[in-house]
């Protein structure tokens, strides 16, 4: 059975402050769970008995049969799936080398938890490892960025940094991306198959300050061109057209 | 003001079954009823004092200024923008001439709201002008898929089709896509620049049934190919990179 304390620790991770405190997040579902028990260390798994004995062989700190009445207690889903865990955050360093050689995201305030969660889903299916997201971006661990995941929080590593002073650093040794209206035709542009590509706020784009970062502006045409249609792509899919393109080219 | 019998008018229309008797729909916000002004029948338009003045200049069969107060209770938004209107669905016809000569779109079970309204917004970018939606499909003039497309929705037509009785209607004309995860390498493929591309159900793709009238298999390749990544792409997301290609090679 929960204890009190159990529950209102749980319910308290909603909030930031308390995920950061104990540097904890909550994920919830068979296969999420599942999916992040390969790559995060547990401190607390819960399962419903028709759950309890296929995560059983998971190792967790603390095990627990829960009920459904408990488990819907403790639920921030409207259908609750019988599985909830609590995971250590994992320490996560930048290795600049790494990224110089590789293609990475960096996100200029991505604000709402369900885009940064299809982002880094994104980055999994496209093969991109690292995600600098500014510190204005939604919380990676919150549940509901957690669950958009759907299991990519388990291979993609994200950061949270100062972009002002990341992109600095290595924008003189690989090609930084941005897509602005008055960008290049992504078709007709060189993509380097190392740089970062940098995703903008969803209402205003990217910042003036992380534009001067920016080599190379980037604009994925509509079609035909010229013609009035929805003035700009939501940065989800915007994200998944520009890395399926580098991609292309890096076949 | 207004009176008791609007407000349960405006309220009832987030009913699906109102909406049909009635045929209207209800749309918010300044820029999206703005575009929608161009393009559908109004029969009621609502501002409050702020906005009141610059949407006078519209042609509606009634117009009222009205209070914040009054907003906030007829609003389906969190934050009331200030601008609603109750607008007529067009009566839009198959022009199967049209359609055999462009790139269309079919849906076979979308059932979020969010991802019609993204995939509708996709079309429009992309200069798709019609999009067949299969009868399980989330209704195009629910207020979440309204506000989704972002005045899309004032170019892109949606037709509510049987695609089992639709597709065969076309198959021998134009090549009917699919994106399958056993389809061919989209980037391997020859793209006709006219043909049907079907998307599919969020949870389980396109339908056995529907699966009989896809000609063209499609895959989008992860990235490395064959490694360990999220097993699918959200199908907003999917439908974006699929219509980004399809136009890439037209150009």
């Amino acid at each position: 059975m929960l204890s009190k304390n159990q529950i209102k620790y749980i319910t308290s991770l909603s909030l930031k402050k308390f995920r950061d405190t104990e540097g904890v997040f909550v994920a919830e579902g068979v296969k999420l769970t599942g999916d992040l028990l390969s790559a995060f260390r547990c401190k607390l798994l819960l399962a419903t008995s028709a759950h309890f004995a296929d995560f059983n062989k998971y190792r967790a700190e603390e095990k627990l049969e829960v009920t459904e009445k408990e488990m819907e207690r403790i639920s921030g889903q409207k259908s609750p799936q019988g599985v909830l865990a609590v995971f250590y955050k994992s320490d996560i360093t930048i290795d600049i080398k790494s990224i110089e050689n590789q293609l990475s995201l960096a996100l200029d305030d991505v604000q709402d938890p369900g885009n940064l969660g299809t982002i880094i889903r994104i980055a999994d299916w496209f093969g991109i490892k690292d995600i600098f997201c500014s510190e204005h971006c939604a919380d990676v661990y919150g549940q509901k960025t957690v669950q958009a995941t759907m299991g990519a929080l388990a291979r993609v590593k994200v950061h949270y940094v100062q972009l002002d002073e990341f992109l600095p650093s290595v924008k003189n040794k690989i090609p930084v991306y941005g897509t602005f209206m008055n960008g290049n035709d992504i078709y007709k542009s060189t993509l380097s198959p190392n740089g970062i590509i940098v995703m903008g706020n969803e209402g205003n784009g990217i910042s003036s300050k992380i534009e001067s970062f920016v080599t190379e502006k980037l604009l994925i045409p509509a079609y035909p061109e010229g013609e009035a249609t929805s003035e700009s792509l939501n940065v989800g899919v915007a994200t998944a057209v520009i890395c399926a393109e580098f991609r292309r080219r890096a076949r």
